[in-house]
């Protein structure tokens, strides 16, 4: 019986995790959930799943929550109360899921205690890479990936020599706007860009894969949670969504992990790793899905990725700012403020005026974050004003 | 520097296996080579290779070799001479590139002297899957498979415990008849049945692939190399032959071994095992390739592969006569004798006539070979003189 906490609890990746408690039952216990804000699930998930603890980051949240959550049940509050159930001592398994660079601190805290931790903040380490895996190298816990892609380069790494590796191929669906042509994309409404044709996600994470800037941040993520350089790391475009992606070895063989596109199978597999479960989940049957196609990304018509390794090989604290500039612009974007070929202007602009530092704390980086939103933020308000 | 010994060296696996010596002169060194009658080609070899001691089937080729073998190599003469070159003691590889039947000898020889043998004579394990077995679990020896399908499902399940194994998947191209009605296939030639569309192979197992024999006797060696019952065996038509094979996990994720389809990458990769080393090979770029695509073999105009199944299913003997019944059709189909149906019609018809035994001794398989070997020979006869 695994002892598990889940962060981001009322968010799409912690409500399927809770899901897969709930079809294991026997395998696993919840010992802590944390939400941002929405305390009306997180109190009907405490009332279902029975946890030790509790915890929301908003505090008027946090005051609705203490008043209804059952006896027996304890409460921490703020981004510090998710923090410290991150380090929760009965807890075995730490998911974390929270969505944006407001991950990397219970990343950083759960690793401090030593906790296997499956990590589906791809921000983790986006913005903190190093940090975090200097707190993996000096303390005992371990990462797992939860994202389809990282879990692919992950299963297809099993048994596998690390120096065996010539090569990761990140596959991605190419969002719903694969194939059109920058003057199509700047005509595009927040609703074609909420249409994904092959995952089911939150909406900053469905935005950024019509940008493909989340497949930007995957090779970010990837570079760090693999150890391998830029170059070694590649992209290509995968519309059907059954391979998650690819490891290339030094003598040419290749790897792939396949599955039909459903979160659930990463995450039960972060959850039960060395072991797999067996499910009833529908199976791939690439006899009827009969073809598969594969093609470059389209760097022209989609800006991000180039961004996004340039970030990723500046280092410092461009990634950090490449992360924050992103998120102003994509927040900017669903509510309308700005058009979507934007988003990525935004960030360019934004990084184009930083003067990175090295990271030696996550001060700097925070510091990073905040100069980041404040300069993107007036990028958006530039493009209003035009 | 692995010592290696390559049995059925004038043939295309033991040619491909050399190559591989050849470019990696640092990791390999020849102390054995066998060959069934090509005395002229083994010569050569083992002048460039000077292995200690080369061994030959054929009386005839072993007088003719014996008076132009260079000084300091020895001489073995016979299946017995090959069987005991499989033991010899110092090597530490011994590579079976026998073709047909004739293979189980020298895999049995390898095994019972605790040799890792790397094993492309698939016949080993279709004929004498148990007493392979049970001379695995006897004695030090390990199987390391060679068949591209083979390896691609031995890559697939590194790292993976065997309990979470749900099914295997073996993929074939579907050769060059694929898409054909029973009557079309009826008119096909020998010349045709030997242009394979993808893999460059020796005319025996190229007809096979025709028929889609060879993947059912795939089907038996998996069923033996991997411990997988018939149920969860399943095949697939891939025309592309990029990816070699899939294992499906309990929890409904897949993984597959990909790449060009070239033999010297499973060769080197049972040569190195469980390293892999950096070749220069044409590498697989998924995005020039484009598309891949997947389909149900077509079982009423490619009867092999129910009669494989069948025979693998009710064991005994059975798949030696399938195996045997199908080398002396394949035989006769490219004298010319019979035609392209006419080799699963012979098959069939021998394998109803067999009264089974239980396997106990090579003995056993031996006269089961023998009368299967009569009979199809004269279920070929009968069809000569209609």
């Amino acid at each position: 019986m695994k002892r598990i906490v889940i962060l981001g609890a009322t968010g799409s990746i912690g409500r399927q995790a809770l899901e897969i408690v709930d079809a294991y039952p026997k395998e696993f216990t919840v010992v802590g959930l944390a939400a941002h804000r929405n305390a009306e699930l997180l109190m009907r998930q405490a009332t279902r799943w029975r946890p030790r603890c509790v915890a929301i980051v908003d505090d008027d949240a946090a005051d609705n929550l203490a008043t209804v959550l059952p006896a027996g049940i304890d409460l921490l509050r703020g981004a510090a109360g998710v923090a410290e159930l991150a380090a929760l001592p009965e807890a075995d398994l730490v998911l974390n899921g929270i969505v944006g660079s407001a991950g990397l601190d219970s990343t950083l805290a759960a690793l401090r205690a030593g906790k296997t931790l499956a990590l589906a903040n791809k921000e983790s380490l986006v913005v903190g890479g190093k940090i975090v895996l200097e707190e993996l190298e000096a303390g005992a816990g371990r990462l797992l990936p939860v994202d389809s892609e990282h879990s692919a380069l992950f299963q297809c790494l099993m048994g596998e020599d690390s120096t065996a590796v010539r090569r990761l191929v990140l596959t991605g669906s190419g969002g719903p706007f694969r194939g059109r042509t920058p003057e199509q994309l700047g005509r595009v409404t927040v609703d074609e860009a909420l249409a994904h044709p092959t995952w089911n996600m939150g909406p900053k994470i469905t935005v950024d894969s019509a940008t493909l800037m989340n497949k930007g941040l995957e090779v970010i993520e990837a570079h760090y949670l693999f150890g391998v350089d830029y170059e070694r790391i590649d992209v290509m475009i995968h519309p059907q969504s059954i391979v998650h992606s690819l490891v290339e070895f030094v003598d040419g063989s290749v790897k792939a992990q396949l599955g039909l596109p459903d979160m659930r199978l990463p995450i039960l597999l972060a959850m039960t790793y060395p072991a797999r479960l067996a499910t009833a989940l529908p199976q791939l049957d690439l006899a009827q899905t009969g073809v598969l196609t594969f093609e470059a990304p389209d760097e022209s018509a989609f800006p991000a990725l180039r961004l996004a390794y340039e970030a990723g090989r500046r280092g410092k604290t461009y990634p950090a700012v490449l992360n924050a500039a992103n998120e102003v612009a994509v927040a900017s974007f669903l509510e309308g403020a700005i058009g979507f070929c934007a988003i990525t202007d935004v960030i360019e602009e934004t990084l184009g005026r930083h003067a990175a530092v090295e990271v030696t704390s996550v001060e700097a980086l925070r510091d990073a974050d905040t100069w980041a939103r404040k300069h993107a933020g007036e990028a958006v308000r530039d493009r209003g004003r035009r």
